[in-house]
């Protein structure tokens, strides 16, 4: 299945992709979140759709696409997980994942504008395969991680990298600012996704291609950093683990080129769908 | 106002204390989450109190006690905030405050097990005065940060030095273990606290007095913490700050010293209460 949620942030209602086309899923009473997971909600939506093939209602074009999944516990990311990409930011290959986390007030829709932070010269981007946890998850086994996956989302794992290196701090402080965490445009579900480990992934500003990778380069495969990152926290249904992201990022370019406002972001990976944000420029509310 | 949940882990109820009494507040159909600071719960069960005062229940003794916050959409953390224990840990002072975050799914009751962890062999303390936000900030200025605080905890920030330091990651690998977040026993709303920055806190290990400090010396306080915080994420009402802790943890001392089965941690701050912490081995579940 094609998990989507639609409307308004923060009041996105549950829908489903059939055929390349979105209906509304509402009926269902349930919210894509922790609850959802946690108590069978992909069987309870399975048998909704087939109850209910014929009279869902078709979601009308043009309203806001939000994040497949609702603001998770946590969003768990690991850095340098790709080679290349460690080379380009002149980092080791790290021994074990480096392991970080994003505000979940950073989680955004796949069509959001991204917003560069006030202060920010150095927005960056990421394109990334975040993993969609279905299960709890405390000191999983490598061999029985997969069962505990409900699906995967294409992710941007927007970065400030000054907040992030140069400000004397943790990763988190360039890793959570608001808009920085696109998600999206679907939640597709594991049985639709034969290998996490070979899926080709790519991200153009303003066209031009930038990233052009494939997972099939993970340092660490899903199942190993599910297992990895349960020894250190409990997952719970409906966190989010995103992946990493493979060379071709601002931060590795020289000179390094870094977000503006008027610039597009598109990216993409197979069969989890495009995503497009607009860059702007904060502006105070009110 | 001081505020307690009790009841059986993940299932509190609300409660409050009066004149040194526990009482039951379920009838407000609240829990101090989220929605209850967003939505003027403060004053809600002020005014609850003050037309029920006669007939609250009392909580009967022996009853758990949880944290007094239910889980947030975020702890986020300040390290090194006190000169005395960046100078024991070895850390230069830092130019501007260290953020790491914490896993929520480490929150636990006050007089809740602390757990190490598997293949922990450096499990440590960290008595710490936590912040809990009242309503939504981003891009708060220093003057006006107090505006956006519900009330304060004593916290014990429990860290794994080897998780933390050792395997390559941000701090935040060695952070959000299960049960690495014993808050309570009280919120204590933000009108009983006359200056945050000057609260006496100490731990002691088996009895022995290992951390006394006083908030007074934070290198960041907590008005200048707010605002800084909500400049690189926004923070949610329910959202909490751990402040950093002072000098005395197990890291610090030569040689280090660390929690082992069978330990008994006892801290407190200030007009916040006291806590008490047995420390147990992992056993797996079932």
């Amino acid at each position: 299945m094609k998990l989507i949620r639609f409307g308004e942030l923060n009041k996105e209602k549950p829908g489903v992709l059939i055929d390349g086309k979105a209906y509304d899923v509402t009926g269902l009473g349930d919210d894509y979140n922790e609850q959802f997971f946690e108590t069978g909600g992909l069987d309870r939506l399975e048998a909704y759709i087939a109850d209910n093939k014929a009279a869902l209602k078709p979601i009308p074009d043009g309203v806001r696409i939000g994040s497949p999944v609702a603001r998770p516990s946590k969003i768990v990311c690991i850095g340098l997980n790709y080679a290349d990409h460690a080379k380009e930011t002149g980092a080791a290959l790290p021994p074990e994942p480096v392991v970080f986390m994003k505000s979940t007030t950073a989680l955004a829709g796949p069509f959001d504008n991204i917003v560069i932070p006030r202060n920010s010269k150095k927005t960056d981007w990421e394109v990334e395969l975040a993993v969609v946890i279905g299960k709890k998850a405390s000191y999983v086994e490598e061999s029985e991680a997969m069962d505990y996956v409900a699906g995967y989302c294409l992710h941007n794992d927007v970065s400030e990298r000054e907040f992030q290196i140069e400000r004397n701090g943790t990763w988190d402080k360039g890793k959570g600012c608001d808009t920085f965490a696109p998600m999206g445009p679907w939640l597709v579900t594991k049985e639709e996704v034969s290998n996490p480990d070979n899926l080709r992934l790519w991200l153009k500003v303003n066209g031009k291609t930038m990233q052009d990778g494939n997972t099939s380069n993970f340092i660490f495969r899903v199942p190993f950093l599910i297992s990895y990152l349960s020894q250190f926290m409990t997952l719970l249904p409906g966190d989010i683990i995103s992946t990493g992201t493979p060379a071709g990022v601002g931060l590795g370019m020289n000179p390094q080129v870094y977000l503006q406002e008027g610039d597009v972001v598109e990216l993409g990976i197979d069969g989890l769908g495009e995503a497009t944000q607009n860059v702007v420029a904060y502006k105070k509310e009110g």
